[in-house]
């Protein structure tokens, strides 16, 4: 089944907004097995919607479009899509009084430019929008069935997964039950996961299970989409690879799904009850800023202590300043006189010594953190090349990570494809 | 002059990477006054990208193809401009040694397989790519100009700038001197702005000066594009024009150009020679994280203190834990104290009350922020509603825009159009 997506709207096309709704849309029909064969990206414009909804009608099965449903003159997808169909437009009542009951439910007068929005080709398939007042819709372009959904976000990804996918699958004949399993990881590079990973979907010989992945630094998804008959088998066919991608990426996983490593680490302390104080030097409050504004943290962030001097971070905290390089040691001489000065179950010290000279491809940092408990301080040093936005945030990765290792009872040094050198 | 857009690749195609390059060349011929009429986005398909050139070779004037002038096997740029263009493909020698004096350069032997990057098709003209090893080129496909530039986007942005907008514009027949003045904002909405300027481009009445907006939360970029016969005549035109946003923008404009609110405020203590301690709450190092890794920030940031609970700061600070909720009184008690503590020149001290309950759009947050010197304190008081988000980064954005107006002499508190309530 061949899948094409347009575009539209002036914002998008001159770049004043950058099109995440289509990455969106193509990553999503990727994880069910489908795939866009072909984007276009058009103005507010009634020629040009008119002949993108031409040429994509006589190329591809199903046309998915996005943007246009608004209120407004320039909203022009219902109308063109009407012309394109050579069908007229009608005023659909049953979205109309929808819309009159969402703006009453919100105290609100329904605008008189809103009934617009309720104008539908003769043709066209409503496709529910419970969230906004965009009337999404199918109909018959040329060869392809085409859905037109609104370009708010929160509101296309709603109908996209909960309306379209499914008619989607249902219209190519593949099984329609398939789930998308995501493991995500810090320390290892793509291609090192892919070579560590080979094999493991031919453990479902028949291939319903298919491998992929996406990288953002520092960050990897490893992705495993299982398509089946129904949710049993899904599951069971799930099982066996779930389990060896866990046994072969070990202590690397750090979160799956939709979790997250800052909403791992925070379950994980909020669940001890323990309380946690960072301290920062050029990351210069970057780890703190990913954990503490979360729900919950109140309970579970203490303290921040921030300086790019540390000398200064000595003298707050009461160590004597040691000369030379930043070493394992002094991390953690200050996270234990930290945690002792603010009586928190956990203290995390991230101690950087940077690279002299202007930002550059091989401009590096030597970090060294430690985590003090009451009885114990882990530590690793570990250095990251790669400039200094790099460097920034690869350390601030790696802090997270350690602290999630340690509260997992999972040793907090084992090596990582992103660092240079180690002397740990 | 119609002007369209083909961006390569499976990466974008899947939606594995977001498409800001494209969003990057639309702003850019938007900034010299040409325009992107249409879009095409294909995979590293032979048949995609065949039907893509002809089709955009048909209806367009000039076209820029992105990406695929790689050295792998799915790189397919040039062999299909060539197999549209009804031309052979022809090894390009002048390349191949540019290409093997960059290796030798980096001390590095050029792969065999970086060799397919210098076959080009016999009509192309040679563009220059001085920082990598793509080639750039043009041909003519139909009755188009195709513009072939790299996917890596450093080197897509040199080339655009410096080699394929002067062509565009001499081919349009448009006046070649464009310059794009910008200013940046805070507090004030785009259409607050939009109004506030009304009519400032026609102070220049040959329409030589066009006016744009680039909103992203909190900021807003406000553009003006001036064109004319040679520099002289540009900066003669865009004076009073420039002179005019600048009376009526004032005080909310916080930096011009390149510059950027954070760098604004390092200029300044540097400039005096002054040092910062920062206080944050709720925002949780996102301040401090905006300011203290930049370059020259280290003679600068010297302590930075976090908590998410108020009784724990006042502790740390030594002030005196009021009951009740926080105020400008709180703050300016924070600041002074934590002043006196670190040494500082300055200390900025943001401390945020969070409503109730879940997030939700109606979710706000009451800022109440400090600024304390040795002889004074500014203070202020702020209501922003929105959701968690919403009410962060406009935390930030407030704490940073009054930090600057302290250090240019400026009122701190001016009313802005992002809060809800103000009893300041």
């Amino acid at each position: 089944m061949r899948v094409e997506v347009i575009c539209t709207g002036d914002e998008v096309l001159t770049g004043k907004i950058v099109n995440t709704n289509f990455a969106y849309i193509s990553q999503k029909l990727e994880d069910v097995g489908l795939s866009v064969a072909w984007e276009t990206t058009v103005g507010d414009d009634r020629e040009s919607l008119l002949q993108a909804f031409r040429l994509a009608g006589a190329r591809a099965d199903a046309v998915i479009v996005n943007g246009g449903l608004g209120p407004t003159v320039d909203d022009l997808s219902q109308e063109i899509a009407a012309q394109a169909a050579g069908v007229p437009l009608v005023l659909n009542e049953e979205w109309l009084t929808k819309m009159e009951d969402f703006f009453r439910r919100r105290s609100r007068v329904m605008p008189p430019n809103n009934r617009k929005q309720a104008m539908l080709p003769t043709t066209a398939e409503v496709i529910d929008n419970p969230i906004g007042t965009a009337c999404g819709f199918a109909l018959d372009i040329g060869q392809a069935r085409f859905y037109f959904t609104p370009g708010v976000p929160r509101e296309l990804k709603r109908m996209l997964e909960e309306q379209i996918i499914p008619r989607l699958l249902a219209k190519s004949g593949l099984q329609t039950t398939i789930h998308l399993k995501r493991f995500h990881s810090y320390g290892l590079g793509e291609s090192h996961v892919d070579a560590l990973l080979s094999g493991v979907d031919a453990l479902v010989p028949d291939g319903s299970v298919k491998l992929g992945f996406r990288a953002h630094y520092p960050q990897l998804e490893t992705k495993l989409t299982v398509r089946g008959r129904d949710i049993d088998d899904v599951r069971a066919k799930l099982a066996p690879v779930e389990a060896e991608v866990r046994k072969r990426l070990g202590n690397f996983i750090l979160a799956e799904d939709d979790q997250t490593l800052e909403g791992v680490v925070l379950a994980e302390l909020t669940r001890r009850g323990a309380t946690l104080t960072i301290v920062e030097t050029f990351t210069s409050g970057q780890i703190a800023a990913r954990l503490a504004h979360l729900p919950g943290a109140e309970n579970v962030f203490r303290r921040g202590l921030l300086s790019r001097d540390l000398a200064e971070i000595y003298a707050a905290v009461g160590v004597q300043a040691p000369s030379g390089e930043t070493t394992r040691e002094t991390a953690e001489a200050v996270a234990r006189a930290v945690r002792q000065q603010t009586g928190t179950t956990y203290a995390l010290a991230v101690l950087i010594d940077l690279d002299e000279g202007a930002d550059r491809i091989e401009f590096g940092g030597t970090i060294c953190l430690a985590i003090a408990t009451a009885d114990d301080a882990a530590s690793r040093r570990s250095r990251i090349v790669g400039g200094r936005e790099w460097v920034r945030l690869g350390a601030v990765e790696l802090a997270l990570d350690c602290l999630r290792r340690q509260l997992q009872g999972l040793p907090v040094y084992e090596r990582t494809d992103f660092e240079k050198v180690d002397k740990a």
